[in-house]
């Protein structure tokens, strides 16, 4: 191995702090700065007005999102239709990993799918081994299963310190959505 | 308050885990998605080719960094250059506050500069109790004093739970730098 060999990484972004998904945004803004092709798959914010959303126009080609999940739905509590948006996005993931067009590929909020058993885990970490070498993956949301874990390369604990909610400070639009 | 009253964020991303200056650069992606206007002043990333650099061009007039740091000065353990040019950048950040033109100011590593001694913490404080109602900073690096701590309203701290050199690969341009 030398130090320009490229190795595509398993990254995963939990913890039950803030800047999971924020940070992978940040990885993508990057790796477009560097020609990469990025694609991001939102599997929960699908209906909401996001920043991210706008800006990723800006910087098209090298970036797109895909929203699957249809607003908060995992709130909802509605198992059954919960389970068939997230399988829905995550057979979306597959067929991108397959496909190797993209440099780097984002499934968002994909930890707590896997954690509430909406997607098999082991399914995602034989997808995880078996993509192509050079393609890099991150993978957000809280509680990121062991075995995920495990294969992973790069692990990011996002530890809530303080909160602004806690001091009567509602969420900033343009900062925290 | 209301639910739509803008208070302008104290935001630190702090640890020893990777994430910090990434989602600080995702949070601007998201603040430029909002129309906000957004500066950068990077504390040591001077002389480096980063991706980052390039990608903003593309989101101006919106996004602006601006690299002070002259390459990895703080390892040269060249204490009275890297105090000048960590205050040097720290003046222009000022400058930046007082002037109330951006909606969201991001200073890289300024907390390493106060941990190492470079830059007063007390100013620190001061300039951002008294900085302009409106606007949100965010401040990244290791170890943010205890002072800065308890003056924020966000801090999330990044802890490495793994890294990819740990597992003998060396870091990935695009990703992880």
């Amino acid at each position: 191995m030398t130090e320009t060999e490229r190795t595509g990484l398993i990254i995963v972004n939990t913890g039950n702090g803030k800047g999971k998904t924020t940070a992978a945004l940040g990885t993508a803004l990057r790796a477009v700065g560097t020609k990469f092709k990025v694609f991001m798959v939102q599997f929960i914010k699908g209906s909401w007005d996001y920043g991210e959303l706008h800006v990723a126009e800006r910087l098209a080609p090298y970036f797109e999102i895909k929203p699957m999940g249809e607003g908060f739905t995992w709130e909802t509590k509605d198992k059954k239709r919960d389970t068939e948006v997230a399988t829905k996005a995550w057979e979306f993931c597959k067929k991108l990993i397959d496909a190797n067009e993209h440099d780097l590929l984002i499934f968002d909020e994909l930890n707590n799918a896997m954690d509430y058993g909406y997607v098999d885990v082991d399914d995602v970490v034989n997808a995880l081994k078996n993509k192509p070498k050079e393609v890099h993956i991150i993978l957000t949301g809280r509680n990121a299963p062991q075995k995920i874990i495990d294969i992973a390369h790069l692990v990011t604990e996002m530890r809530e310190i303080k909160h602004p909610f806690n001091q009567g400070i509602y969420a900033q639009r343009g900062i925290e959505f």
